[in-house]
């Protein structure tokens, strides 16, 4: 405790990577890659943080593989990055230090459904969508919902949530137990199959969130959640911003139980509609859902409804059928898309900050004086049932005056909501992207106790290097 | 990590301790106690394990001033033992080496409600009685109970749960932000206000359940509810406890969002009704509540008496009037004490374990021709919504071969849980008397994790020492 020491790294000698290479190579065969196209892509993220691919890129297909691999790079002291899909937006799978990046895409098993038990076990690279292909026939759904279709083991590391977090929590209640391979090559389970147990320190929510730098999960069980005997959704426009989050805020407090309640700003709207083909009016709204028997989805509609008159809200626009509906949720998972159309050739910056709700009009209001001042253009949208909002900033990355407004607008958005009580990312993660804020965030004996965490788990610095608390 | 060392402690040197109790007098005044009775009273827990005292107790009033106890004691290697209202079960307040108890239970003041986002900081000494009592008035309830009315800092070292989990969760989802003093005394806060945050390691859940080993916590930021519109209760009897638990099982596959489902025997429910004056049928039962509206929870107690006729359930009898409820619960809350009148001069052991929901009905069958076939009195009750139940022994302590039938009962119960894949413990934490069974649990790469928490965070072995992973 209380060394106040940063956590280094530097890139391995070239003798030292050359072994962890040759060996990796002769035992993975085509599973094994030091091509340059797939070394770039996996060095990639949906950011404006530069490309640093890995040394090399092996595809693991079982965990005593994963324990293998971190073996050899521990006995070689070269990292370790672990990789989903790449939809990660703060830089979680660049290698500044380069390294073996454990490619988990192949690993997509599901283990055990436990219907009766509402769990399953998965394998990391299964993505949300998939394995709710695969529950499909079940009557059960898993429901964190990130924008992308994410890879479950890292919807895992980065504490993912969604448009369904209002209701069902985000992966922090939704793990029940994970098996991780830590920075030794020890395998770890954190937990049994119970819904709770009070055995010991809490070791799963350890590697929920921890991006992966104190070891590779490589299974996890979740809960499942019963899909809704009857599930209402559409769309109400508002006057304003405010008047969207002044209603969410009373929906929330009157305990409406709303499965989602989504902002979408006018400009957002403006750009789904072109992206996804739709009529939406382009004016505030709340994309809403209700989950529950036909009665009670029809209570919670109502409840709505008057709440939405009281802060001026329009007439609800059903989505009746299942297909409008899907139509709809696709529509905001693709926001980050839409963005593009806006303006071709930027790129997006997606930063997303959360506030206790009571705070939240408040921020969005003056994070749009604030953009309108830097003149930059951004769509806000975001899970406002849980105070959480999404700045998608479309920059220009060839303007640099542009560059460096939007960075001191970041800085400023990331302030204003700490000083409201608030985190610098509300789901996203630190990654790269937001390690200089968690200083702004947390206090240096608060970073002294991730430092310590990092540091007994990881000594030698191996797991995902550079990312979090360890520069 | 893998040094599969285990982490041991011995009593400090007298001059250590003297050192250390002569500065806390002269500091604490009438704060500072070394008197037999104060001791003996604060190493006393609701168990059969023996008392271990501390060598003195201090009162504290503010984080601060245990963070100055602390940093005494860490400078003369001293153990520290924070202490809420001693109502834990498993000898979690016992000092086997000495050293100082931090008795909290005058820093209980609420520090601020924050209604609009629905939370509420407090000091770890207010219980949940207090604390609901004091939220009367703002329509908003904190809802884990735990039988006793144990304080919020205890409820949050030990991972507390109780009726409501299996609705509203257990201390893990509901604490935002906890203060935590470390053991060198640093004072640690570990996360902001905001209902969700992907903001670095997850120190808050490091904390909870960490019975005191890690630090003392000295605040708490909690997640309120608003309370319900319509709150609907009664009992409904079943033939068998088999068919109480199928019926459960049932209820929660079903997705009904039933905000309490409690079993309690015949046997439990003559004790009850013994102790707390009422009438209930002498039948294996489910004590039900359901939150909501009022078309909710009429919609939810219809379908609930639907599964309920499937298992041969008799009819739903009502606790139409709040005071009937709340005596009901307390009823309910009171079965530990109410065991006592079956066999008067008997210890109660209340252990618990928590297996998956589908093997529920298994297990508590098992253990009951298990309990017969030991001979050994103990009524059997539990939030079997969430697979956990109780298994109060009333233990004849003068009858040495019925305390080695019991011991040896309870390693079958343990290990019962987890070859179902359940855990040794749902609720009540390790203290002392689970620690052998964490073994069972865990595989030693899991408990290696834990110590290797427990060395880096704590490394002298002050806070709590003989408790959880450290001997």
């Amino acid at each position: 405790m209380n060394t106040h020491q940063t956590i280094s790294a530097t890139r391995p000698p070239q003798a030292a990577l050359d072994t962890v290479r040759d060996a990796l190579a002769k035992k993975f065969g085509n599973r094994y890659s030091a091509n340059e196209t797939v070394r770039q892509q996996h060095g990639h993220t949906l950011t404006w943080t530069p490309t640093q691919a890995p040394d090399a890129v092996v595809f693991a297909q079982s965990t005593e593989e994963v324990a293998e691999i971190v073996k050899l790079c521990a006995l070689n002291r070269v990292p370790v990055i672990p990789y989903g899909t790449g939809t990660s937006l703060e830089g979680h799978v660049n290698a500044p230090f380069g390294g073996i990046c454990i490619d988990l895409s192949q690993m997509k098993q599901v283990v055990a459904v436990h219907a009766e038990d509402l769990n399953v076990v998965v394998e990391p690279g299964i993505t949300r969508k998939e394995l709710n292909e695969y529950l499909r026939d079940t009557g059960l759904f898993f429901p964190i919902d990130p924008g992308a279709d994410a890879s479950i083991g890292g919807m895992v590391s980065t504490r993912a949530s969604g448009t369904n977090a209002v209701r069902y929590g985000t992966m922090k209640d939704n793990v029940l137990s994970l098996t991780v391979v830590m920075p030794d090559g020890e395998i770890v389970k954190t937990a049994s199959r119970a819904k709770k147990s009070s055995a010991g320190y809490d070791l799963t929510r350890l590697f929920v969130g921890a991006e992966g730098t104190l070891g590779v999960i490589t299974q996890i069980t979740l809960r499942l959640y019963g899909i809704p005997e009857a599930i209402s959704a559409g769309v109400c426009t508002f006057p304003s911003v405010r008047a969207c989050c002044d209603a969410t805020i009373a929906t929330i407090q009157s305990g409406l139980p709303v499965a989602r309640i989504e902002l979408l700003d006018a400009l957002m709207v403006h750009a789904v509609n072109l992206h996804s083909k739709l009529g939406l009016p382009e004016e505030p709204m709340l994309l809403l859902e209700f989950h529950g028997t036909d009665a009670s989805v029809k209570e919670q509609a109502e409840r709505f409804g008057e709440i939405a008159r009281e802060f001026g809200g329009g007439d609800f626009a059903w989505a009746t059928k299942p297909e409008d509906r899907t139509k709809l949720w696709q529509a905001r998972h693709d926001a980050y898309w839409a963005g593009f159309t806006l303006r071709p050739g930027a790129k997006t910056l997606a930063s997303d900050v959360c506030v206790p709700i009571s705070r939240l009009a408040d921020c969005v209001e003056e994070t749009y004086r604030d953009l309108a001042e830097a003149n930059l253009v951004a769509p806000i949208l975001g899970h406002v049932g849980d105070g959480n909002f999404h700045v998608n900033l479309l920059v220009d990355m060839d303007n640099k005056d542009e560059v460096t407004r939007t960075e001191q607008f970041l800085e400023r958005l990331v302030l204003r909501g700490i000083a409201m009580e608030g985190t610098c990312t509300g789901e996203h993660g630190v990654g790269q992207a937001k390690m200089k804020y968690l200083p702004k965030e947390h206090a240096p004996a608060t970073l002294d106790l991730m430092r310590t965490l990092k540091r007994s788990i990881d000594p030698l610095n191996i797991m995902n290097p550079g990312k979090v608390v360890a520069v």
